[in-house]
């Protein structure tokens, strides 16, 4: 059970070791969806998106005589080069297993923070079982992306400033893959604005969320869309604070998500991920269950390959 | 005679219509360089470029008997749109000259603030023709893009900005194309913080500012470059300000500014136009001059064709 108590102390934990992202408005967006929207930029958050809250948050709660044999995760994503950076911060070594199918630039990221990778086949069995190898030898410590509890903490921070910032949001909306971003939005939503209703983006090809709340289970992501971070399933303790605090889910298309990814690139004058497009997108879909609101929309990172999403808009 | 007291009023004229734009920092960026870049985002500006406040400030300076016959302009760019919305904002018309060559995301700008358009061929000579006749059969007042002093006036609220949020800045950049920005830059580091240099970015393919300077008069510009918002030449109310304000120009080729373009995009997560990248890529091509130093770097804008930057990351 994550407190409220939990949160003020991981915020302040990571404070000096990440940016106070700015939120940014646009009059143009706001009179074309019909409602009062702040954008929380975590596409300028340090290694380029919100990933770097939870791993600095995990990294500074492992135990000092823990701490010396290293930190370690797999991941293809953000995850790798935050967890990597917060290694490097608290002065331990960051052993990532990543599959040999990872972009160049993620690869790039963690070995420029002085991470060790270590390629595997690109299988969630290989991932693990190499990550399993790797601990066995080094005695790291493993920080799972989103599946615990001080790396939900860290992901919090992410709407208690938005909150602290935009008082009064009637909505709050995040994307969902893990939902380790996800449930940190809910409880600080729930802790710092309870009358604020929580609403995730999901993208349709991987809408293990949406099929979740609806079953009662956590059900497995098919993994099917461009929207990269987003692919994985929910865990064991990401799950049931989703299922207590967030209100709904909406599923958008990768048309969808591209568009609008496109709208905020040219309107905005951002770089954000496919990933971190598909609230706005969701908003899109649904305009009208949200016009005349005030709504905060977390923008979650902004590591792309240019010439992939170029191509995108292209084709 | 642009005077300290003109800039302070053209200042406070247009504050109500435009955006402070935000100054940001890369720390990744100052370790590559060397320097402490601080990076004033027009961009962000409304229109989308530093050109809303030139407009905005002409607009507001004709004389009200005046002001009914309409604003007129030949512009293919950014002050197209600017002059647009300015008139819009002070009830009357903008006939606006554009070559029919003219991308369509501009014309739609200039459409969506209620401006006309009069489409001509693509050469300054159709173009001032058809201005004329424009300016004959309406009576309205012509808003140069540049060589205008309300103008220049205007643009010197970027760097009175800079130098308000942050002072004793070593350089301020700017990229030059017609010389209204580099002029108004010039004036505000002149009178606000005289011991700052300016130092001007120009495209070596439209080279004609560099020239200028060394031959004491003004030169035409060859108009070959990426950088199509810097394909100008200067005029007679810019050069001689430029001439005595302006410390240097540095010259950098079409490869070096779409490097500086991307390193912006993938680093600090914006969009930013060819010409924008110019002083930043004057800047990496000659560190050494500017290490150790505080360097402010406008940004003058980020309105891209999105398919035509894909063609030049990936060519």
């Amino acid at each position: 059970m994550i407190s409220q108590e939990n949160l003020i102390q991981a915020h302040l934990r990571i404070k000096p070791f990440i940016h106070r992202t700015p939120v940014l408005t646009s009059e143009r967006i706001d009179k074309q969806t019909g409602c009062q929207l702040f954008f929380k930029c975590e596409n300028f958050q340090k290694v380029g998106a919100f990933k770097a809250r939870g791993a600095m948050n995990a990294a500074l709660q492992v135990l000092h005589k823990n701490l010396e044999n290293g930190l370690a995760t797999h991941s293809s994503g953000n995850h790798a080069a935050a967890l990597a950076r917060a290694a490097s911060i608290v002065g331990t070594s960051a052993y990532i297993v990543m599959p040999r199918t990872a972009p160049e630039i993620k690869k790039k990221a963690v070995l420029g923070y002085g991470g060790k990778i270590f390629e595997c086949e690109p299988t969630l069995k290989a991932r693990e079982e190499m990550l399993a190898e790797v601990i066995k030898k080094t005695g790291a410590t493993e920080i799972h992306p989103f599946n615990n509890e001080h790396v939900i903490a860290g992901q919090a921070s992410v709407a208690k400033e938005l909150l602290e910032d935009i008082p009064k949001l009637d909505f709050v909306l995040a994307p969902v893959g893990g939902g380790g971003l996800l449930s940190g939005t809910a409880l600080a939503v729930h802790y710092f604005s309870p009358t604020t209703q929580v609403i995730a983006g999901e993208p349709e090809g991987a809408d293990d969320t949406y099929r979740s709340l609806q079953s009662g289970k956590i059900e497995l992501s098919q993994a099917n869309s461009i929207a990269d971070g987003l692919l994985t399933s929910l865990g064991d303790k990401t799950f049931p604070i989703i299922q207590q605090h967030v209100k709904e889910v909406i599923t958008v298309s990768d048309a969808e998500i591209i568009q609008a990814m496109r709208t905020i690139w040219e309107t905005m004058k951002i770089i954000i991920e496919p990933s971190c497009a598909v609230p706005f997108a969701a908003l899109l879909k649904q305009k009208e269950k949200f016009a005349g609101n005030r709504v905060g929309i977390i923008l979650s990172g902004g590591n792309v390959d240019l010439e992939k999403v170029l191509k995108l808009f292209t084709s």
